[in-house]
């Protein structure tokens, strides 16, 4: 079972996976669960985590193979031996993102981001959580936390494209992606998040 | 005018890079030529090359990407604007080593990495100089050196197919690369490949 939890920068999604990894951890044993994110979760994920986040890079292409460097190296050294040991994932950010930033976001072309997807094989996940937020409510809690990234400090107008992308991602594919309402409180959003894990799960 | 120095590692190139440099500082003003290399020499190419050189990667497709990206930020960085300034520019390695190592070497399908080079927009070098010298020569010297890498330390076969994949780029395109045997002496490499280097730049 490969569960993602997607939605724009300041969606809250961080908060709900450290409240499900700590359901988790009390009604699974260790071995029957694992909780990771992206990008950089892997044993050279913080170097390449550094070059993604700090500073502008030059070229449009770099930070989509970078991404995609980290995600092949993620799913085969992390994901990939969980999965198989038949281990419930739970995964902050995946194809999603690329897809919501690179291409609404950053303008890169879908057809060509999805051919690239396609050739790495990337596994389509169970289930994918998007935590739906205003981008104008998500800038104010990002302000308000003070801790603003690279990506994250780029114009309201990129996380509006990027807002758009997750709605069209969901609108195209309902039966994987389940929205909630991520302007409700932590846990409130909750709440509603646990009946669809354990659905999932099957607890 | 763009030239490119490509060959297997342990053919001599990056000594006769050096003895060119040596000779374009003497012959033409600093701000008139340039010498670099692929890949790590832009900002934080160190960065990017540390994860490529040491230890392994464990999907085949993250080293073709982080070469990938390390192209990309070199020419935005510090080649395209070096060639707009009318500069000539030597790179040590560039797209026929990633052909090479990548396609001939570690048995990628061309036409994709092919056209991820159009996507990327990659300049055509005008002149590419292969040092052409027998993997197993190539081997023993790179021994002698005693500086082997992770790409370096690859099987033997390896680079016999890397060997054999430069051999076919040069047979398809003999208009831009030029073959030397660099089985030759170092002094006598330099004064086969100085000719040619003083018709590309004019003088």
């Amino acid at each position: 079972m490969f569960i993602t939890f997607e939605g724009i920068d300041g969606c809250g999604k961080t908060t709900q996976a450290r409240l499900v990894a700590d359901y988790l951890g009390n009604h699974l044993p260790p071995h029957r669960w694992l909780a990771t994110k992206e990008p950089g979760d892997w044993s050279k994920g913080k170097m390449l985590r550094q070059i993604l986040l700090e500073g502008e890079l030059a070229h449009p292409l770099s930070e989509l193979f970078l991404f995609l460097v980290d995600r092949c190296e993620h799913l085969d050294e992390v994901v990939m031996p969980a999965l198989k040991e038949g281990r419930v994932v739970l995964c902050d950010r995946y194809v999603d993102s690329t897809l919501a930033y690179q291409v609404w976001g950053r303008g890169l072309p879908r057809q060509e981001v999805e051919a690239l997807f396609r050739w790495c094989a990337f596994p389509r996940p169970d289930l994918t959580i998007w935590f739906d937020l205003p981008p104008l409510h998500a800038l104010d809690r990002m302000k308000r936390r003070g801790s603003v990234d690279r990506i994250e400090s780029a114009e309201p107008s990129f996380l509006h494209r990027v807002a758009l992308g997750y709605e069209s991602l969901w609108l195209e594919d309902p039966g994987r992606i389940c929205r909630l309402d991520a302007s409700l409180s932590e846990t409130e959003l909750f709440a509603r998040l646990l009946p669809l894990l354990q659905k999932a799960i099957g607890r």
